[in-house]
């Protein structure tokens, strides 16, 4: 019922057309701390939707730890920030969300009293969760150890920090260059300070990590003037020069080296407040400072964080969900949020962003993203976009296809990484991305043929990950080539959606080879066991060979039983393959009941027992499709059965929601969906499989202006089966609803039953 | 006789507008090698005027020795080359020019043939000089390792490579960025090199050395298709990530590292040859791709060389000399040719640079430069140029005074070095080219009250080398300050020069306090010694004092006895302090004539006994104006005496004819004014002091149009000294000759004897 009076009041706030403080209702659902213990890998800090700024705690340290003890902490912290700790020791402006690699953490900044000490280990403070709070846009906690409170809210480009000391404290703002998240023992490349004058420093840093090449720029500005300031060098090697001339420790503007501490030390005066603007360019500290001209010209902390949470409520509230419960609100709207904190904006104010080649381009025309974790998120979370936002969607296939054009491999954007390719994972699934925008017709103001060409020669580059191989041999063979089952299968349905471009460009003689291509994974099936299975250059099957394994047995992250199931380009004829409907039927009963011996899971890291149903990993994005895979079978119920399963065992409200990382929003794209009772097991499709909705009702705001309703009768948790789905008043038949129909219907309505 | 039908024959090509390679006649009197050997540090390579590309051969790699031995050799390859060397290493292409530090060495090209070696013991040359040939814009040298012909031309932004292979030869070139001239282990901070196209090679290398924040980006193009290539990694740490997928170690576009080299396959096929251009920018790739698209085109050689060697021609042409022997026309026109190889060119040719700040700017209406080794260059080079090139002399001042603006020291350039300032050397001598620039009205379009503000700033902050102390105390003291005589003196001279400017912006309040600043130098004369003296905070003189000695005793690089001459400001009471004119001039004259016991020499590694007359030491910048003062005592003729001899003894056309750096072409300047009869003792005076030419006659091109004719009469070797002079038919009198005079009179005539 509070929901009937909550949908009513916003209504009546759209029609005042304005969001105002207590109309952000959505944005008080949302509970940043989620996935932020265990495995989640998400952060608790203050964003913006699709930010260039993360401004979240550190509570840990990575370089504090050596060797076995550093390589067990660092997979913990690809956030920065783990619920089960007691310490702060700073926060940082750019951080992934739910990546299962890290990265980032640049620019740390601690604010101490008393004495500056720049070891880590002595300026951290204990905190505790009671005194933090975190909101979209808004994060805050006590900082025991100072008695300082910290609030923190942000612009798309430039976080604020405030920071209220005790009165007649001195205050000290320690930068810590040498913070990293990541895993390497030499990531620093360079490091650079400028004082510019005493309210603004400037700098950048460069690092080798998993983005080999990544230089950021910031300006940093104060609200009180800088009493005094200095820095030490924390390197083996330091050539001084001629700088021996001076004391570059102590208030000498400038600083350089590969590991360097600056500190800055404040006056309290009159006011016991000590507001910082952390500007952020990738191009140059001037961009850096432009930034900051636009977006936050004032110190007006209140009215940053209003702006941010508006944005907030506008992005997230573009689906109005009402649920069962409270907590699934929360779950939900936490869900939306976590898939809007990347890909992150990665051009400045003036549209200049460093390409992939490293020189300045203008995104001429769209907003330049970066961030494009592909293996993960051309499953759910780009259909997600390309559904709710297409426009934004389509900026990100710009800025993919500008990655192309940067590309010294004539490749599209594998995981796009602030000008850089790390090369994580498997397949070519920008394909995907914009096969899905291209059927949908939202992949507008762009050459056609110039796109396919950018899928076509990223899908012939021969010396990536097997391709020349899959290519000669029409499969990746085990010999020489790690997963060579999984890069297979995943290519096969690259080369699908290749086709499917071709089609809208009207390429026939690229669609028919590409189609061909497609049905690579036909070359893996071994009918004797039933299973996928890895094959050598010499045709032959690779002996041994465990379908349980996932390791080494020609799969990643994932194994025979479920990365196996990946034809989602053409799953009747796999279907078919392996046996027919009853058959499969039955494979699929078998995955989500057997018992797994602990020995496979232990090479699992970041999946824990939590987050499996037999051998269903959910955890992991091979097995995203699986439980809609009944679809196809004579039991589409075990469909429903099974997806709502997964949303009452695997999210949740709480710090533990996720049951891994929420990998770049994918995780939670798959909830939304799935929440809303459908899901795009075949992006580039046109169609979504129906599953079983967890909404009592929600209106999904389409940009084209429709206000979609859908509506579930007889919603509650034991009524998991759709008897009947109406289409605007009219029977809907079959299990898929196509793309096309969600942008004119006005509602859908799901009949739902315990049976 | 020769010289008048070559003057002839050259005033013939003037009239006929066109500068054909057959009257490239000072051209061909250059000769590269001068000062390769011992200490000139000096570069036999390809250079063009003020050119960004100074391409030239490595006869050391610094990296082979370590140590003590490396320690020693450093200072030997400030510019990468020694004569006595009989190996080469390959070809890099920048160099500083006879600095007494070093740095550069950029991207090393060598090329060899069989099986590729990337060990550079293993990959160097052996060579002989008799195959060597180096003219302006041109060098040459067979590698009889390989058979290999190579030879060298570039343009202002773009070196040309031309290889000569033996026929049938496999060919290589190697890309080594690991090269460095310098004295630090770990320089390379970052390098990268992408394979964009099989002909078109891009990249960077950044370095921390003497310039500790560098960037340097190239584009290498070759003439035939990369057949195939690949690189090694030298480092101790490589962090692969999601490269290893890859072997990135053959033919694999994208490079990265600490310390890589590279290589490159070709096929020779028909031709033999192999040409490569080798574009740089401070910018990025792009922008040294646009300098190779802007200024070589095409691949013909000949007519770059061509162009390369019309420039120099007219560059060095503007003082067209006749000397008394080929050697001493050698002798000049190699000096000619040393005062322009820097500072060098440092914007793209669409104006772009890197600024000091690490932004990239636009230099609005003039050229950027960099390398400002002012403390060496303010004496003479500087008033060279203000006297030959007074517009490229302004856009120098315009490149400093940008740096100025990006400067977070808000100071001037004391050593300009590639977007960075390396702080080498004392004073503030920029204050010194902009009064001389100021005051003979050839600083135009700029605003004089803003070039003030920047001069006073300069001079006002505290925390460089001593400034606030100066500031403070009229002098800077000795206890905590090094070479605080030396310090105090040139402060009070460049603060003279800061007045100068002053009284032309009508700035009578800066004038006056200037002024006084000025007379600084006399708080630091102890009559009781005759000497300057080191003296204490307290007041009291520095009691330990040898002044003989040039270590620890207030000077630097000179002792009391030479560099305690330095009040070029005020010549005449610096001898009434020092006792009148009579005993200053007994002071120079043991000066000149005494005996150094061989303790006082070896703390100079770069003077030898070749560089001292007596105690002065010809070697180093402080003595040389020197010899010029005896023109304030009753025995001017002894200025003509010991100026004839210095240069008859401290310059040749030799491969060893420097006696110390050449210093960024100050010694060459100083050979260049003195041989025509005069030379700028305070720059910013307006006036040069008259010694005695070496010229028997020279017209100077002035850029107003005016053709200055010297002649000399009864020129010889033993005619030095100066018996009248004439300006335009009227006897001069006095010692001196202003610099307004010479912008309109035709002709001066030295009446020389022998007495």
């Amino acid at each position: 019922m509070y929901r009937f009076i909550f949908i009513s009041a916003l209504s009546l706030f759209t029609i005042l057309s304005s969001v105002s403080a207590q109309s952000r209702s959505y944005v008080d659902l949302v509970n940043p701390f989620v996935g932020t213990k265990n495995m989640g890998h998400t952060f608790p800090g203050a964003a913006y939707p699709f930010g260039m700024v993360q401004l979240s705690p550190a509570t840990g340290y990575l370089s504090m730890y050596k060797d076995k003890e550093y390589n067990k902490k660092v997979y913990r912290y690809c956030a920065g920030y783990q619920y089960d700790d007691s310490f702060i020791y700073g926060f940082a402006h750019t951080h992934f969300s739910g990546t299962g690699h890290s990265d980032l953490g640049d620019f740390l900044i601690m604010p101490t009293t008393g004495k500056v000490n720049l070891n880590p280990e002595s300026f951290r403070s204990s905190f505790k969760h009671s005194s933090e709070k975190a909101k979209p846009g808004y994060y805050k906690v006590f900082l025991d150890d100072y008695n300082i409170d910290a609030e923190f809210t942000t612009t798309k480009r430039v976080g604020l920090h405030k920071y209220s000391f005790k009165r007649g404290d001195s205050a000290n703002i320690i930068l810590d260059m040498v913070y990293n998240i990541y895993n390497h023992e030499k990531k620093n490349v360079w490091t650079y300070i400028r004082v510019e004058n005493d309210t603004l420093v400037t700098g950048y840093r460069q690092t080798n990590g998993w983005a080999r090449n990544r230089t950021l720029y910031f300006a940093m500005s104060f609200s009180k003037p800088i009493k005094s300031y200095g820095h030490k060098k924390y390197e083996d090697v330091v050539y001084r020069g001629f700088w021996r001339k001076f004391n570059e420790e102590k208030n000498f503007p400038e600083m350089a080296g590969e590991n360097i501490r600056a500190y800055f030390n404040f006056d309290t005066g009159n006011s016991n407040e000590l507001l910082i603007k952390f500007a952020l360019s990738a191009v140059s500290t001037e961009g850096a400072i432009k930034n900051m001209s636009a977006e936050l010209p004032d110190w007006n902390f209140n009215n940053a964080l209003a702006s941010a949470q508006d944005k907030w409520e506008r992005e997230i509230s573009v689906i109005e969900a009402d649920m069962m419960t409270k907590e699934e609100m929360e779950t939900f709207y936490t869900a939306m949020y976590h898939t809007m904190l990347s890909p992150v904006t990665y051009s400045d104010v003036d549209g200049r962003y460093r390409g992939l080649d490293q020189n300045i381009h203008t995104a001429d025309g769209f907003t330049n993203y970066t961030i494009f974790s592909l293996w993960d998120t051309y499953r759910a979370l780009h259909p997600l976009y390309n559904l709710i936002m297409p426009n934004r969607n389509a900026d990100m296939i710009k800025s993919m296809l500008a990655h192309y054009n940067q590309s010294v491999h004539k490749m599209l954007p594998i995981w796009s990484h602030y000008s850089n390719e790390n090369w994580c994972m498997i397949g070519y699934h920008a394909v995907s991305v914009i096969a899905d925008a291209v059927i949908s017709g939202n992949l507008k103001g762009v050459d056609i043929d110039k796109v396919l060409e950018a899928c076509v020669n990223t899908s012939n580059q021969r010396y990536f990950d097997g391709i020349g191989d899959y290519i000669d041999f029409g499969y990746v063979p085990a010999d020489g080539n790690s997963s060579s089952v999984s890069k297979t299968l995943e290519y096969a349905y690259n080369d699908w959606c290749i086709a499917q471009i071709a089609k809208v460009a009207g390429r026939d003689d690229i669609y028919t080879t590409y189609m061909k291509r497609a049905d690579s994974y036909k070359n893996l099936y071994d009918s004797s066991i039933g299973f996928m299975r890895p094959k050598n250059r010499d045709g032959k099957w690779r002996e041994s060979f465990d379908p349980m394994d996932t390791h080494g047995q020609g799969f990643i992250e994932g194994n025979a039983w479920n990365y196996g199931l990946y034809v989602p380009q053409n799953i009747p004829n796999m279907i078919a393959m392996m046996g027919g409907k009853r058959r499969f039927e039955k494979h699929l009963d078998k995955l989500f009941t057997m018992q797994i011996e602990d020995k496979y899971i232990k090479h699992h890291e970041d999946i824990t027992r939590d987050g499996i149903i037999g051998n269903y990993v959910h955890g992991n994005e091979p097995g995203h499709h699986i439980a809609y895979l009944y679809n196809y079978t004579n039991a589409p119920k075990k469909t429903q059965n099974r997806v709502r399963m997964i949303m009452d065992t695997m999210y949740s409200n709480g710090v533990d929601g996720l049951c891994g990382n929420d990998d770049a929003g994918q995780m939670s794209a798959w909830y939304i969906f799935s929440s809303l009772g459908f899901y795009p097991v075949a992006p580039g499709s046109g169609y979504y499989e129906i599953g079983s909705p967890l909404v009592k009702a929600a209106t999904i705001n389409l940009p084209n202006g429709n206000r979609l309703s859908i509506r579930v009768k007889n919603q509650a948790n034991d009524n998991v089966y759709v008897k009947r789905l109406f289409i605007d008043g009219k029977i809907h038949k079959g299990h898929r609803i196509a793309y096309n129909k969600l942008l004119s219907a006005s509602e859908i309505v799901f009949e739902m039953s315990d049976k």
